[in-house]
């Protein structure tokens, strides 16, 4: 399954206003994190914060992966990072496991692959939004803060979709945090 | 307490794209009140119903006030309606127990003396905007649907407001709806 792995604020935000390399989350952005204090624990995030954990392999929107400074070029365990971006430079070749994929039914295609018999994270909404317009994205699991950013780098605003159904498989509430988890309606 | 009571798609839509009096929920809207089934029934669905139909007053934005038919004048109850709109012709006289606020600390003013020991009800995302920058939104209950709309009238987008902190007090999941409950941190 290719999973989208996000949290967002109450009002859709994943990045606070002003969103930058030097600002990778945007001004107050990392807000949105506090309930990573509790993923080594027992309990709701710590269980959600392992599932991710254990996906084996990555896809990532190239704002994303820049922005996260390639994850230098190890996400977790050394996984595949597959960077969707509409084109690149042929010289800039990325770091560790990471690779650009211009072609969003390839990527997926290629992430599954090197996934077998595990899921595939996804991270960023330009990815995401690739992805369900393919009809590549499967879950969603978004991790829902209680709080109200007003302005930011929306996840869902303007899909390239129409309607989208969904169907809720698991809420779990936690301190900070209400984790969603979504399957795709095919 | 003055608690926004609003159904939105995942994506943070109220409403489909194009909406408008004839078609007030926009293209496919109707889609959000599937939840609405089950109003009569117990369990979560039937009772937050309930609890929203026992507020003592209601605060609706204007366009909703309009496509809503102005509720022929009784929401629910005969309870108070202020709409909360920018300018009115002093001839328009609305319907039953509605009147037009342009002020919106009057406004709520009004419709907790209104309400008495009861909560007011807020219906609208223009409403909803103009509460919180004004420091008079102290709850929201928010029926999450699980739809991806993609287009449409987005409740939270571009808000008027700074970061505002929320405390989650409940979580309901019920058949095509979750119902989250927030307090305001002022």
């Amino acid at each position: 399954m290719i999973v989208l792995d996000m949290t967002m604020s109450l009002d859709g935000y994943v990045v606070g206003p002003d969103d930058s390399v030097d600002q990778p989350m945007g001004a107050g952005g990392f807000r949105l994190f506090n309930w990573l204090d509790d993923r080594n624990d027992d309990g709701p995030s710590g269980d959600v914060y392992r599932e991710a954990l254990a996906t084996g392999a990555l896809i990532s929107g190239r704002r994303t992966f820049e922005h996260a400074g390639r994850w230098g070029g190890d996400h977790h365990d050394g996984v595949p990072i597959f960077v969707l971006t509409h084109d690149y430079d042929q010289n800039d070749v990325p770091p560790g496991s990471a690779r650009f994929v211009t072609d969003v039914v390839s990527c997926a295609a290629q992430a599954r692959a090197a996934a077998g018999d595990r899921n595939v994270m996804v991270h960023g909404a330009g990815a995401a939004h690739s992805l369900l317009a393919a009809g590549e994205l499967d879950e969603l699991e978004l991790h829902v803060v209680p709080v109200l950013f007003g302005q930011g780098r929306p996840l869902f605003a303007n899909l390239p979709t129409g309607l989208v159904e969904l169907e809720q498989t698991r809420q779990l509430t936690a301190r900070d945090v209400t984790h969603l988890h979504y399957r795709v309606v095919k």
